[in-house]
């Protein structure tokens, strides 16, 4: 009896803070001039314009998973406006790829700058043909943010290439080893040519159950999140490691996650043997910081400090995919740096927020035969330059820190007051995910909280994920916390 | 004798068309006004501001590939100028990438249009949420030049990643068939997740020997022009026919080049049996319309028709892969357009001159399940759709068919002048190429051209390609033909 009545008196308490939290309907408006002050919802949607635009490109596309039709002149900072005038707070961000919100004042004047239209008018062949300002705009942009232990960077044109390319990287870096830098056999040169060892050798990738490092096939043969990314194409035997499935509240299980994480790290050291004595050797482990599409599964960063003494220890190199988790949603630029690894990653891919692919590498790595006709698009570098001068003069590392904070606090009182629907609440700055009780529940969520001006992403199973553009304040925060309030409440 | 003097007297009269032919270093200019009339070289290429930027990059980057860095605000149509100030006539447009010449006033246009400016500032996920004139616009652009029998389309990033997802499609295609288009077993899709079969099947592509479809890995298995791209990386046991070997001129080697290509086509029959034996069917069949990156090699309608029609036979998709000859350089929109075929192809993939990569597909290939973060970029789209309103205005296939006859004869001319350096002139449009006696030859060639502000790219062995643009004239195949002439003359 008592357990009953603390846990009411509990959720009683819980709810008084949460209304006050919450009394920010009319919050002062803290954000840039340029925004809307809320969202503002005329029909359900998708609405009447983008369901006829939706029969329009059935017409010429698959349309299964458009969600509605924008209108990208009218939409602003952290507000997406759709082709029905329904305005909503969007926190997935074209699956987190808009790093400082919608037609930022500071992007617009890129675009609008007479020196740079010839960037975009000019689209040339980076790799063999650069433009005079190429050096400069990546030390300005790419090299200047480059994670601790990089110095080189090559730009790719999307996160699925920077990933393939990265992988050449490390199986070229990985052979040269092998043949002590001599020059390839002719053996190897001719097999090559026909796909057969050992100019084509039999080395693999190791990568993580619930991994998402893209669908083009070398990207796709280390991705294993959901069946529907993988079925009907053909893969590589290579070698697939648990990701430590955490307990939370961290703190509750501190014993449990650690022997999780040690469970996994001793399968990638079983399989790296196994994969070698199968002829297959792993040349390199791969591993997004939180695995994004998977679920939103965190590590903890000894985890990670272990699995890279690992891949040294046996020789393989090391890959941090950043494409999700870099650019500045987790509180710092990348991920990995909240790790504070002594030894630095190999290779770390990037794409997304960055607005350009690419992928930063040791020295020891060099990108010897990385080519194709774009190798990125100098225009994205452009913008780049600009969102970092923004980044920098707002200080949205210690926003997204703070907003962060905020977001995880109000998501934990919700788990809390509705223990039945919400679980496992976890994030690193706003990159945040919580769990709801089944698929079921939490698409019925997501369609309410849209058609209520909130627009929100899933992944894994029944989680909903946080993606906020690094312009999201504390003032959005209370907004969506208030809007899935209402939702919950109503839920039966 | 006779024949020596008969050969003699043909060489005089060679030299005069010739010298007729090229009286055109004053020529009229019949170019858009805002060209430039001629190249102009201050300095040996790459000069000392290229050299000096080179070793700056050189600190970030492998520079192996780069030839110089451009000044792209001061390149005008068909010249390129660099960061020395010498400015050549480039007929290579940035590995055949750029459509109308550099900074065309109808592109720039498109840029200073306010109306256009969101679509560059706010890259979209095409996939979820696509801008409200999405649909107009591929109608505008890619749907008004779909080649014959193609009514859907998707957009990609780039080649590599167009001809990815055309295999993925060609792949789900191909299960779906087997399995009579029911749902996945419970078997398929455990097994998909860790890359095992039945869920990831053991299906393979059939290319070409001499084909180049791209450098991520699952083209890169159907690529086989140049082993520097395929060493050290591992690959699928897929197979690969002979493309046929065609000997010039053709007039003169009917039989023997209807008795190759015969050959070469019986040989597919043979892998597709072959293949299906061994466990991995062929799901889908891959070619160029021209072998480019492996040599510039050409086969007839009647080998491709026919290859066609194995396809169907087989119950293999037929993709055919205008990546490089697609968006008019040979004359017609889509190179495959020569070939007159009854039975279209099911995969058109298409990049470079297009802007925006991607493929058609017939409908029965949906393309359910083929996604990825930005499926495109509709900024690309916006200059595709100005692109093909100048090529309309200003007539230029017909322009290109016109060009590229006076390049094959002035390269005929050349061939038949200087026949122990030259050799299998060959062409449609102005995708022209001409072997020289060996690689050393070739490379000096376009050394020697490139400080006489030609600007030209190889393939195959010894091959050099021409890949002018769309706006390249009769005037400025004078001026490429004066400059081979005066190096060949010189040449020892």
């Amino acid at each position: 009896l008592w357990i009953v009545m603390g846990k009411m008196y509990c959720i009683i308490l819980v709810t008084k803070i949460i209304k006050n939290i919450y009394v920010s309907k009319t919050a002062t408006k803290t954000v840039s001039e340029f925004e809307y002050d809320a969202p503002s919802m005329k029909t359900a949607v998708p609405g009447p314009k983008s369901q006829e635009l939706l029969r329009q490109l059935g017409e010429i596309q698959n349309v299964g998973a458009v969600h509605f039709f924008c209108n990208y002149e009218e939409s602003r900072g952290n507000y997406l406006v759709d082709v029905d005038g329904n305005r909503m707070l969007d926190v997935y961000t074209q699956i987190s790829s808009i790093p400082i919100g919608y037609n930022h004042p500071a992007l617009i004047k890129v675009m609008t700058n007479p020196n740079n239209v010839s960037a975009f008018v000019n689209r040339p062949a980076l790799g063999i043909l650069p433009p005079e300002n190429f050096p400069d705009k990546l030390f300005e942009s790419l090299l200047s943010i480059a994670p601790s232990g990089m110095s080189r960077v090559q730009t790719m044109a999307c996160g699925s290439c920077s990933n393939e390319n990265a992988f050449k990287s490390m199986f070229i870096w990985y052979r040269n080893k092998e043949r002590g830098y001599a020059s390839p056999s002719e053996q190897e040169v001719d097999t090559c040519m026909i796909n057969q060892s050992p100019g084509c050798p039999d080395l693999s990738i190791l990568s993580f159950m619930g991994a998402f490092h893209g669908r083009t096939m070398g990207c796709l043969a280390a991705t294993h999140s959901k069946a529907i990314h993988k079925l009907d194409i053909p893969s590589f035997d290579w070698p697939i490691a648990p990701f430590p499935k955490l307990q939370y509240p961290l703190e509750e299980f501190v014993r449990e996650n650690a022997q999780e994480e040690a469970r996994c790290l001793e399968e990638v050291e079983d399989l790296i043997v196994k994969w070698r004595q199968k002829g297959r050797p792993v040349a390199g482990i791969v591993i997004e910081p939180i695995q994004a599409e998977g679920g939103d599964n965190h590590a903890s960063p000894d985890f990670f400090s272990k699995l890279r003494n690992i891949a040294r220890k046996h020789g393989c190199a090391f890959h941090v995919d950043e494409v999700q988790t870099g650019g500045g949603t987790t509180g710092k630029f990348w991920a990995h740096e909240h790790w504070g690894l002594d030894d630095p990653a190999d290779v770390v891919s990037f794409s997304k927020k960055l607005l350009t692919g690419g992928y930063y590498h040791r020295d020891e790595l060099l990108p010897y035969r990385i080519f194709n006709t774009w190798m990125g698009d100098p225009s994205k570098n452009l913008f780049l330059s600009e969102v970092l001068n923004v980044i920098r003069r707002e200080n949205l590392l210690e926003e997204v820190t703070r907003s962060g904070k905020a977001l995880l606090q109000g998501l934990y009182a919700l788990q809390t007051q509705y223990p039945h629907i919400l679980s496992r609440t976890r994030g690193q700055g706003t990159f945040c995910a919580i769990d709801t009780c089944n698929d079921a529940t939490r698409d019925s969520i997501m369609l309410k909280a849209r058609n209520k001006g909130l627009f929100m992403g899933s992944c894994g199973e029944k989680t909903i994920r946080f993606r906020p553009a690094l312009v999201f304040k504390e003032y959005h925060v209370h907004q969506l916390l208030n809007i899935l309030n209402d939702i919950l409440a109503e839920h039966k």
